[in-house]
């Protein structure tokens, strides 16, 4: 174990984010000290808890090492906004830890922009940050509030609740399945599906009306069949989904069944929010719904494990059963 | 920007964590929700402030490939809670973000059994984290709480002031400078050495025992001369040092002259505390040292910034000039 050679400037790291992430450094009403001493210092409202979460993005693994760097700056920040959103939580600021083979400014310059637009819209700045040299790896840690008995936790469903949807699913998957060769898309339709993929929008403002509304909620970032066991599996509990009852964009809904099918039940990269809620509160989701402008789809129900403790029904609107043999995501299988 | 193929197992990420990680994830008093959920859920200390720091190791860069797993995990988590320590902090939970090119059991196990046995330590549990595939990448974001006055930031050094250091400085360099092959060191001495380089101690205790005692601080990670800078740059300060009056090991105290000047000025990997110190908390931290068997050594004033805006200025023990031409480490230099 060692360090690398000392070199000539102490100062180039904050060179680098002064650069670059000013506008993503002003400081937020929580933030007491932010970039350019030990620690950032974050005074969270009275009461509250800290959510926090932590996503790492390496090139060819996550992304292309051709990948747009402000749609790449967009993502690494909303993916992990996307998880307070799961958890009904209220941004606060990020931490960005960043290997990268050089300091190009055509690269950082954009990737800071994208970073930057999504960090201001949310009000939750950049307060810490590392940077080194090495294979391109982007770490974001981001920290959120919420009053403690409001979290949307993954282990509150209940028997009875109906499972809830926001948004659409499938059209990432369906963006990276043209891309890799697995079916084939209109240049137009590839542009419409891959801004689903390049520039997910984190649903914040449905988590935070989502509070004492809904029980158990995640965000759908490796597909839902997988998502929606964690909560069932969390909650020890099981589901009923109708497959057909899924999203979709018009653009996926004109794809055979079996695509449709993989993308909106396996896809991942949807960062919708998938969440269970007493069914007395269907109307009271409905009116979040028209609030903010967002399509919230019912798609099926919680009940207690069956005697084979099968966690996951799916059925299709004719009722026959279908088989759940879809596969999500995971970076060591 | 793409995600990887859907694979079998939506759990084996959680399971490499239960697996390996168990003994870190023990939640401790702060920690409401742990590993799990879409966010670990935190309960500050009431009125307290949330100090909040990330580092990321890179391997062939901090580390060498084949270093010991057990040490690496170590100071992975020290490293950040030398950051803590520097803040006045008290360590409350921190995420690990893995990028690896396996998940071979033989590097984990020790990896993950002596970052835990830190953790354990400090009573710093691990509360969230992201698995990958990757070239070896470790991020770690680091929580604790203090109360906001009382901590010690960069830019509150006063003119006057006394400047200390923790322990001894320059073995960790000494040991790099020995791998490295700029000179040579018998076996047993360069093992002592070493140790100082893989199994660095976090200074909380002193940390915390220095609020409202120590004006400004930081944690030598980078060299003293440019971490010192920092404090002098953030503070509108200058300083003098005397660099005869530089703790070192009998070891370090050995070598040449210019050996120990190099070592002892910008080292790097140090991680003892710099702080700076009314000159009548002398008895004090007199007191503070010997409480927690810790050496502190007084190395110098700060000063209002001269004319010429020279912010440090080096003497040796006859009072004669020493050029300040040591240059520490910066990773984009």
């Amino acid at each position: 174990m060692t360090t690398t050679i000392p070199s000539p400037s102490p100062l180039s790291e904050f060179s680098l984010i002064d650069r670059f992430f000013a506008r993503a450094t002003r400081q937020g009403e929580h933030v007491t000290l932010g970039i350019g001493d030990d620690c950032a210092l974050l005074r969270p409202p009275a009461g509250e808890q800290l959510a926090i979460s932590t996503d790492m993005l390496v090139e060819g693994r996550h992304f292309f090492a051709d990948a747009d760097p402000r749609a790449l700056g967009h993502k690494t920040l909303a993916v992990n906004l996307s998880d307070l959103a799961a958890m009904g939580a209220r941004p606060m600021g990020f931490t960005l830890a960043l290997a990268l083979p050089d300091s190009d400014p055509a690269w950082l310059a954009p990737f800071a922009q994208g970073l930057s637009a999504l960090a201001d819209r949310y009000a939750c700045p950049l307060v810490g940050g590392d940077t080194t040299r090495g294979p391109r790896n982007l770490c974001v840690t981001v920290f959120g509030s919420v009053p403690g008995p409001q979290a949307l936790r993954r282990d509150a469903a209940r028997p009875g609740d109906d499972i809830w949807v926001s948004g659409t699913l499938g059209d990432a998957r369906l963006a990276l399945g043209a891309l890799r060769g697995e079916w084939s898309l209109h240049p137009d339709d590839l542009a419409l599906a891959r801004r689903a993929m390049d520039w997910p929008e984190p649903q914040i403002a449905l988590g935070l009306a989502l509070r004492g509304v809904a029980r158990a909620a995640l965000d759908v970032s490796d597909g839902l069949l997988g998502d929606l066991g964690h909560i069932l599996e969390r909650s020890n509990m099981s589901a009923q989904v109708n497959v057909d009852d899924l999203p979709r964009s018009a653009l996926l809904a004109s794809q055979t069944r079996e695509i449709q099918r993989l993308c909106t039940l396996a896809g991942g990269d949807d960062y919708q929010l998938c969440f269970c809620a007493d069914s007395a509160q269907r109307p009271r989701i409905a009116a979040i719904g028209d609030e903010l402008g967002i399509r919230l789809t019912r798609i099926g129900t919680i009940a207690f494990p069956d005697a084979r403790r099968t966690m996951l029904h799916l059925h299709d609107k004719t009722g026959a059963a279908v088989a759940a043999d879809y596969k999500s995501f995971d970076h060591f299988q």
